[in-house]
């Protein structure tokens, strides 16, 4: 994929002249639009964007001591990922809170499971996309990249999954998952059937509709709070 | 933001034991899960995704001969970006046709205008976002990192342009943007009155209009044709 | 409310005759229809809809063993209600994801809050019909009669929470707990604030969104399991 | 379907502790939570729920002088019922309307037809689910109950009629009847082609497209006007 | 309005030359083209549109015997509109039905209101245009250009009522009946204040309710049925 | 097509006494109606809809200086259609903009295609009507009328595409354009595999995905402009 890199880019250059109409603007080569005056992002957009997660979410609720457990667990996600993810500190104002959602979380994405752990990824991103949740999508996009040890994958997870070019199997699960995200009252015997056809077990149904279900709690947990991402998963396995 | 690389990653590591079940799987801390066997992402969906562009679109319509002038473009095309971007292979089965698509696309994104090169790719990307577009989301998202000079201000216009913290301009243009694109029959004149109260004079409502409108129609031959972005785009401007 | 008891009612009687043709049919009093021939229901779809809860769910996972805990628990809901909820034998097969299920629905719908247990199950059937969930509205639809200690509100909730007479207070969390169903990618800063001005805190917004999301993770459970209420729930507190 | 009686009951008893967090909260017994503080519903939404038909619409339109034929009408309804349906209160205040409506619902409802009165009634019932109408789904609700001589299957139409274990006639006269509603516009050959498959006349085609198209009409009058049904519905044949 | 009169006529002609490329092809003048060979509308698709009610609708229901009342009735048709419309004729296959439907229908649209009939007319048009409804947009189309006297306003009721230049009660009017056609449940009484702030009585938001109901019927019977309109409709009142 | 000539006509006249109700009001036969007071459209609302054309767009953008180019295109628009489209009007406020848009409409609908010229403008008219844009329908529903010779496959265009009866190949095209300007990010191989069973080519599916494509845009920048179509659209091949 080599490429020439090039900051402030429009995706194409302007094209030459080839109108009637004398090219009094607009049509000039890209290289000599330089000098022209753009609006450019004001600067408080772009300490915000930056600083995206100076503020994890919307509502002030003081953390609460953490747990050993919880603390420990921190920890770790410290010296395992460089940072602790920001929904954990969202949810440590109540280590009740805290430990029930990571127990549920950890249980479903990283136990045993007919899914591999980049399918589960897989549905948490589909789902997401569906939803629009700028933060799962940040944070789960940056986890199929990593898991499939390819870009591409997470960026038509967040775009639009029936725009990637799966295998009959991860298709049939993805298409459970968003149906049932988008129009849960018409999930029927006929879309379990589909699952079965394509290889899944009655527990693998189960773990799909668990991880959809979940990813349908998170994106709401997070648009109601206005969470913010951490940035360091933008950057992760880009190429 | 400095991170610690790490591949094949989950966003969380999994918790340390806490409740009462014996933690016979699941609970394991997430190092020690390497050993587990991944259902691996399959090599024939890895390869399609990895070669996303060997086939542009799902349409069998071999080039025409360049003209001179679009010969010119695309060799300016590769000189200042490396490639030729997909969108105008896919167009050149046909010169007028190419023709009139660069000279509609460069007029609208590059001329003169009240809009910013910037402004007029976040509606690109935010009505391609709608419309969920995968060429288009990720052509113009770069476009929009390369111009803000900024990885995440691409992000939110791709996953949701509500989660940008923008000035109030840039909202009310993204929002009657967004609405055109949702409901075009249900703009009207408050909705333009909205923009003017932003500071926007009626140029620049014609300007946010056939933004608007060029991508909804680029979205549209774009998922028809199943077009593929070319893979540069994926790396530009992430950190 | 007193009222004459009748089976097989339809809900008016018939008109008296008013049209100029003669009423050859449909016209007689209701009295009189008794003798004609009803297709009656079938004795395959009565049968399935008595006994609803033969079969709990669509899928066939053995339960498992349960722990002590889950044992003593079980237990206590059949002293208490008389029966073991059907969504916790749909989750038995699993003793992690049986207790991480308890945990979060305990914490959220009985821990201390400023949401009211009663508020809280409004939320939950509010939320289970945009998604209407059968299994969700018949045994929540239940606790909302009993905790009123009265049925319409109820019906209400299960039918259009915005034909409740509510105060304000309570329609503010119904249309944010809604509206974060149907729509949560449009979830911003003006819903929290409607919802502060209504009287709420920061943590009481946490509360909404953490019964929302949850809700509608279990409806898609639910749904995507074709999970059966227990019948007991249908005659609670209907009077 | 033996059960213990309860009252203000949650759908289930509080989970034993199971968390490494001390239990201070949430988590004790569901018995030793009576003496918490609740915040009651407010006695004026307890009044309005409970008096739901003290007024019956929001439109103030004083009775007219019912006509001979209505006041036999009434009366009947009187001797039958136990009361007076309101949606016949609401009309009288013109009689030629109400004349009009009880000639064309008795026709629809109780004429003879290939249509049992119990399937009329189905039909009322999911296409007042669709539109989400309180009274079309209380009033028509009671009579699925009661002509089904079983309270579930009213549930099922009110809440989600896919949910129901129809026979196969049955599911396609609700499948196109809700689509009906839903989405008249793609009403098309094969969908009357369907119902002829499963067993139905021309006739019987245009009945189901009547009554369901009726509803269409009741539900949007009584949604307009803020209809009350008569609480005594409520109770009936929920056992 | 004096114009040339055109057969087969594009909107525009054809550009004069203007780009680059040689103009072999699509950039002639309108007038060369004439000779070109046009893939013409195929005769069964001409014959099967221009003989549009040969069938009235999708359904063989033969027409029973009129009753005195009903043969008066359609004899004054002939006499007044020189036809019968096709609407009558779907129901002659039993009289009580259409007896009901005349009844009804007459007394909203016909009889004393605080609407004009003209009005009455505008809500069945916007109605039917929401739910595009071929037989009543045709037949009410032309009545909204028959009683305004002048072509323009039925034209934009069947396109987008938003696009007519209403004044502000007839706007309030149809923005009333158009919700309560897509989003009935969302009707409440911030809605209907809209109406009284606009100059209409309960009397009136009765008969706008009561239009806007029966065209949600009736569009739905004629879609169920695929309901014809006389093409005599066509043409009437169109300068 | 005969007809007796009517004003001010409703499409039925009222029907003969048949209720037990004294009639006295709305039953009387329409011929006696004429005396009553009608509230007639306002003189304001019948100007505005009268002179829709008197100001082309809700921008104030005055028109530039045509090009030599441009001028010679307008007059042989008012040569051969008696007016120069509204369209080309609002565009001629900036050259380079009127250059492009026309460059690319006359390629798309009158150069050679697979597709006729009456094709590519019922693609125009289906997609315009599911936008429900008043310019376009208006243009492009007199466009078909014209090129069908025929009045009555415009309106269906206009109304509801899929009443109308078209052959297989037809219908395929506009199910396709329909779908892709409601859903398209839902078109999938499926949806073009369908296309070239109904006989298109790969050359064919382009040009019926840019024609749909172009209206998508075009209708945005009527209805963010509030285009209003020229008159003599109206009137034209009627019958």
């Amino acid at each position: 994929m080599p490429r020439k890199p090039a900051k402030k880019r429009p995706p194409y250059p302007a094209q030459p002249p080839s109108l009637t109409v004398p090219l009094k603007r607009g049509m000039e080569p890209w290289g000599e639009r330089e000098g022209r005056q753009e609006t450019p992002i004001s600067r408080k957009t772009k300490a915000a964007t930056c600083d995206d997660d100076a503020v994890i979410t919307a509502l002030e609720l003081p953390s609460a001591e953490l747990t050993p457990g919880m603390r420990a667990y921190f920890d770790k996600c410290t010296e395992k990922l460089g940072f602790v993810p920001n929904v954990l500190k969202a949810y440590a104002f109540d280590m009740p809170k805290l430990e029930a959602f990571v127990a549920m979380y950890n249980d479903l994405m990283l136990a045993p499971s007919g899914l591999s752990k980049l399918e589960r990824e897989m549905i948490a991103v589909a789902v997401s996309s569906h939803n629009r949740c700028y933060y799962c999508l940040v944070a789960h996009g940056a986890a199929v990249r990593s898991l499939a040890d390819h870009p591409i994958l997470g960026e038509l997870m967040v775009m639009n999954y029936r725009a990637a070019r799966l295998d009959r199997r991860q298709r049939a699960m993805l298409d459970f998952a968003v149906k049932l995200t988008a129009l849960p009252w018409e999930i029927e015997e006929s879309d379990r059937a589909a699952l079965r056809e394509a290889g899944f077990t009655d527990r693998d149904i189960w773990d799909i509709a668990a991880v959809a279900g979940f990813f349908n709690m998170s994106n709401r947990i997070a648009s109601a709070t206005d969470m913010r991402p951490n940035p360091a998963y933008h950057g992760q396995k880009r190429e």
